[in-house]
């Protein structure tokens, strides 16, 4: 067994020595949804203050209004009652260092781990690559601040998003820890 | 302001207070990543004992491999470095109590969250529904078992995955807070 298999094992043993929680609803209590980064340094319960049961968390790389993050949402309004939604990015998000193209190059050459360094991204191994990394739209972000307002606004704008939901936009700062409004986003977000 | 923009808001000072995670590293540190459901009753940080600067967290409903879970795995291992991965479904999952055709049907009459009884999902208002709903795949899950070994699969299958990345399916039981393993699962997901 790996180190970090049995890391997580051991972990899960001691939450579940003193699990309590075995009664929630299935409808998040407090009935909104975050929508936010799989960045490893952003934990949404602790940033936002919820506990087991209080609100959908969805995560992906970049916090991405993605088709997938819209069918999340619109499952989380429709089936289960959440009424507000958070869209959180982040300062210093891995999405800002790098391009399509630089993925879709790099993915081509070799699938392991790249490097990167004063020269921008580079391949360590170079075999067994892939050039299907070039007919996916990675979500790169180019402006922090901008990739929020954007996000909220598909959101907003989509079909299958009632218009009484209230959709807030939020930069979180790593640094700090502390979620900072984007009223353009937030403003864009406002119920129909 | 909304009263659950104010909680979060209070509860994010609170944090940032006391915050002195200002300096971890974008990488995730136990080079880890885990795709799980957005059900408000799970907390990942939790149940496998992440610290912030662990590990990638990537969440959507039900936890399926959806091309942007897919996406998102590929951005972690390819340029940030994760070298294992669990998927984890859990048990009394929302997507195991519809299917595409009523979600199709609840959405075309009505936006508005829909509610549950004896007779099935109806929709409670009837007015400003969308027909776009009927052209998703919702993801739903009929087997919550067969849909750990088929998310593991496909991710494992999938030509931007590298071929010797561990890949574990788990069973979080929400009655509980324990993780099962799903041995099929976690076969099907061994390095090739």
């Amino acid at each position: 067994m790996s180190q970090i298999l049995n890391e997580v094992l051991n972990a899960n043993a001691e939450y579940a020595a003193h699990f309590d929680k075995g009664d929630l609803a299935l409808p998040p209590g407090r009935k909104f949804a975050i929508l936010t980064c799989m960045d490893a340094r952003l934990d949404p319960a602790k940033y936002a203050g919820l506990s087991e049961g209080d609100a959908h968390v969805i995560r992906n790389a970049g916090g991405r209004a993605s088709d997938d993050a819209i069918r999340s949402l619109v499952i989380s309004h429709k089936l289960l009652g959440t009424q507000e939604w958070f869209v959180v990015h982040h300062t210093d998000c891995g999405m800002e260092f790098f391009t399509d193209k630089i993925m879709g190059d790099l993915l081509n050459d070799s699938l392991h781990t790249a490097a990167v360094g004063e020269n921008g991204w580079h391949n360590v191994q170079t075999e067994g690559g892939s050039a299907e990394g070039k007919y996916i739209d990675w979500l790169t972000i180019e402006d922090q601040t901008q990739s929020i307002v954007d996000d909220v606004r598909r959101i907003r704008q989509h079909s299958l998003v009632a218009k009484d939901i209230a959709i807030y936009g939020y930069l979180y700062d790593v640094k700090t820890g502390k979620l900072i409004e984007i009223p353009a986003a937030t403003a864009a977000g406002k119920p129909l």
